[in-house]
């Protein structure tokens, strides 16, 4: 059923010369499908399509856009055993990992459709008329959130599914109303074109306008380019590299009209342990975090790279059991070849640093594309002068600093980098010690994790994914959650506007009887009195 | 009481040697107070302060901002006569208006006092854990808005107090939690000084950590620059110039660290007269239209710079009221020599293209600084093929646009260029057949109107004033009503965070008694099964 050619809104098209094929990690052989690059007129003509779509996709019910992302959800069920393989194909993870992944794209995909359903997310505002009000009538003022037109998808190398071409950005901008146009991740382009396919199939089960999801192969930069600079895209989502999402970010930010790109990148996710946690149960929590460090092959955002602590027998005790502990995990493969190079050289230059100490480092042989996991230290005063080791080694890679006290530790964290997550490990009484330390690792993460470990991102209202750059180019939004949907949409206010021409969400009689703010107070009530 | 010295916290500094004086344009004589550029170590000076200010600052709680905000309305109340007469000494404007915008300054003000007093406008959100979900437990994420850090606020040179020192972004900015330091406007630098007199005292009587605000004068554009780049600078406000607005956010977005920028830029305000209403009520709107393009000499950010129709007698008779009408008008004082200057050489631009008809142009003489109000039309053809014609005549300067049918209007409202508002005026019946109409004009705009004028804008939380590049640089946020708070703002998220260590906002107990949203439902509720 691949078949290796773009999805310009609803039909197949391979104009261009340039292909490509996918790799097997597992398998170290290529993937047999040949994909073939949009052409320049092919990106121009899924732009076009998106922004005449949007002219009906942006008023579109509630109850359409819900029907939609459900059928979507129903379509990649309905792939079955095809996607799971190829997904598997593609990536070297394992069926579990592949399952466990297109549950938590259906998940997400029904959050979203629950959300536009009931519909009180367009934090609809109406400020009624006070005609006699002197020296000058107050109007009516009535404000809800609106889409902001054709969004452009960058997905993400490690996760197909759940962060690449129906994942949380684009779940989030067709919920919002804004158009998808999706550039594929070359390295699994095979399971990108199956997850397109359901959604074109879904939009025309639902009657969506052609042109609301397009999907364009891509195996180099210039697709993504043309695609952040062309005038009818008004936003760019994205998750991958600093390197990456900061070009597109720098590409959106000089056009004529500069466009948000919302890029989630590296991270390295400071794990603090403070002093009595380390001796009460520094055993556990090395054996936790060697598993943490190596889950996935430590292909995940959230991977702690990154162990501060302040030096003590307890601390060499955490670093030896840890060291110990990380090479009797068996290592796992890495999603392509290119990733694994990257990561043996990211190594490689990390450890070539003098100040670091190699304590584990897996020498047995491996297969071709399996990651050897390994673990350095770094004495604080190190980590502080030389600020290239706050670079990401993605994979199974992580560095504990031995830092000489407390003042060290805190400084240590405020001059770090800005992080997904920052955890915090402590007994129940010591950690009223450290307001100032609390203070620092808040201002420079976008979540705080207390005696866990920070892969494992929940999919829930309350989960912020993002933070200070480099994490994340506008750390005042979250890329997982409902609320993700905040990224798409700009406030939009209607003045003494008819009842009858005005949205649902903002008529008098509250047809979709949502939660509104009236004056001031929440409520699903109607209004009586408009004149 | 004015010094012309700088505020770096609460201390008067006049460390520079450039100097500068503000102008009397109704007198046409330069004012007596000479004002001291701040230096670049002022200017670092100011940014320390701010960046350790916040590190007590962010943890505020609302009663003790409240009580700030309130204080900074009473001292600007105790400023009286002084306040208004260097107002009006620096702006030319009468002292009936600076009395009406220094109480929509106090409004604004206590608005956002009440707001932070009241406290949900964190947007406290609170998923519970599940210890027994399979096959993972579920952890307990808690999530609320928490300020950015230190923001800069260039004010606006035409609302010299609701829109500068201490106007709408820098008290949103103080409710969050941010310390702000004004780039002080060089027109109005008199009433600046005075303002942030009021903060600085209102901050010590309400015991804010020093360095919370900071005034620096400037005549030029280095302050401001140095300011942008300053790399503990975490956000910009501006009101002004598309040139300036758009130079800060290319500085601001080429930073190693980007940082957000809030630009409140140019707009035309198009208005759209529909065939009936012109037919009915030509005369009345052509009044009603020549006061608001005069009103406050035309220098509001929303004046209605741009009237479209379809070409009639009904409009051709509405040019001829509208240009007999506006010259009847007598002409009044502009800000400043400069921005009457502007306007005149503008004006000219405009008129010298030959595409345009000029219908109506002041020609009795004038005092130094007032501004000769005009009228201009052109052809739809015209209008669609000279894209210079949308640019703004930043003063009392409006531009009819005679098109030859609804097709060739639709036309040139999709392809207008961003604007804070739209105005339609219509009658009850003949609106419903301009659907396509409607679409076009939303799509272009922050706030539309019916049956009204773009003039005035109400401080209200269901305000939208922002809107579509360029005339805001970011259209997902509004720059007046309490809403504008979410600009200086992220969200954060706690996971199995210690109850007691959580702030008030999030604890199971909700001390502060603000409405959350628990495990997807709004409530005030406190939660009693936290582990």
């Amino acid at each position: 059923m691949i078949t290796g050619r773009n999805y310009i809104g609803n039909q197949l098209s391979s104009k261009g010369n340039k292909t490509y094929k996918t790799f097997n990690p597992e398998l170290n052989i290529e993937n047999k499908t040949v994909f073939t690059e949009a052409t320049s007129e092919e990106i121009d003509e899924a732009v076009s399509l998106a922004s005449t779509a949007f002219k009906a996709f942006k008023s579109v019910s509630g109850k359409q856009k819900s029907d939609f992302l459900n059928a979507i959800a129903d379509e990649i069920i309905a792939l079955d055993e095809e996607l799971i393989n190829t997904y598997c194909s593609e990536t070297g993870l394992p069926e579990g990992r592949a399952k466990g992944e297109r549950g938590r794209t259906i998940f997400q995909l029904r959050s979203f459709a629950d959300l536009v359903l009931e519909g009180s997310w367009v934090e609809a505002s109406i400020d009624t008329a006070v005609p006699n009000r002197e020296p000058l009538p107050k109007p009516d003022l009535r404000k809800m959130l609106i889409p902001l037109g054709p969004v452009v998808v960058f997905g993400a190398s490690n996760f197909p599914l759940a962060y690449s071409t129906v994942g949380g950005d684009t779940a989030a901008a067709l919920a919002a109303g804004c158009p998808v146009i999706v550039k594929s991740h070359p390295m699994h382009a095979g399971t990108g074109e199956l997850v397109a396919f359901a959604i074109i199939k879904a939009a025309e089960k639902t009657n969506m306008p052609n042109g609301v999801f397009s999907n364009l192969n891509s195996s180099g930069i210039e697709v993504g380019e043309q695609l952040v600079k062309h005038s009818k895209v008004k936003a760019v989502g994205f998750t991958g590299s600093i390197k990456g999402g900061r070009a597109l970010y720098d590409m959106a930010s000089q056009r004529e009209e500069p466009i948000p790109v919302f890029a989630e990148m590296g991270s390295i996710n400071p794990v603090v342990i403070l002093p009595e946690a380390l001796k009460e149960r520094g055993e556990t929590l090395a054996k936790t975090y060697a598993g943490s460090i190596t889950l996935g092959t430590g292909q995940f955002c959230t991977n702690p790279g990154l162990i501060l602590g302040i030096k003590s027998e307890h601390l060499e005790a955490f670093i030896e059991k840890l060291s110990t502990e990380i090479v009797e995990i068996e290592p796992s493969c890495m999603l392509h070849p290119n990733i694994h190079g990257a990561y043996n050289r990211n190594k490689e230059t990390a450890v070539s640093q003098q100040e670091l100490q190699v304590v584990a480092d897996y020498d047995n042989n491996v297969r071709s594309n399996y990651a050897k996991q390994a673990v350095v230290t770094v004495k604080g005063d190190n980590f502080l002068s030389n600020t290239k080791l706050q670079q990401e080694v993605f994979g199974p890679f992580s560095m504990v600093v031995q830092c000489d006290d407390k003042t060290q530790l805190e400084q240590i964290i405020w001059q770090l980098e800005g992080q997904l997550t920052g955890t915090l490990i402590s007994n129940d009484t010591e950690i009223s010690n450290y307001p100032e330390l609390i203070s620092a690792l808040q201002n420079r993460v976008g979540r705080l994790i207390f005696n866990g470990v920070p892969t494992g991102v929940e999919v829930c209202p309350s989960m912020v994914h993002g933070g200070p750059y480099p994490s994340s180019t506008d750390s005042r939004f979250t890329a997982v959650g409902i609320h993700s949907i905040k990224r798409w949409v700009r406030p939009f206010s209607f003045q003494n506007w008819p009842n009858t021409l005005l949205p649902d969400e903002l008529k008098n009689e509250n047809p979709s009887g949502i939660i509104r703010n009236i004056n001031g107070k929440l409520s699903k009530e109607t209004i009586k009195d408009k004149l």
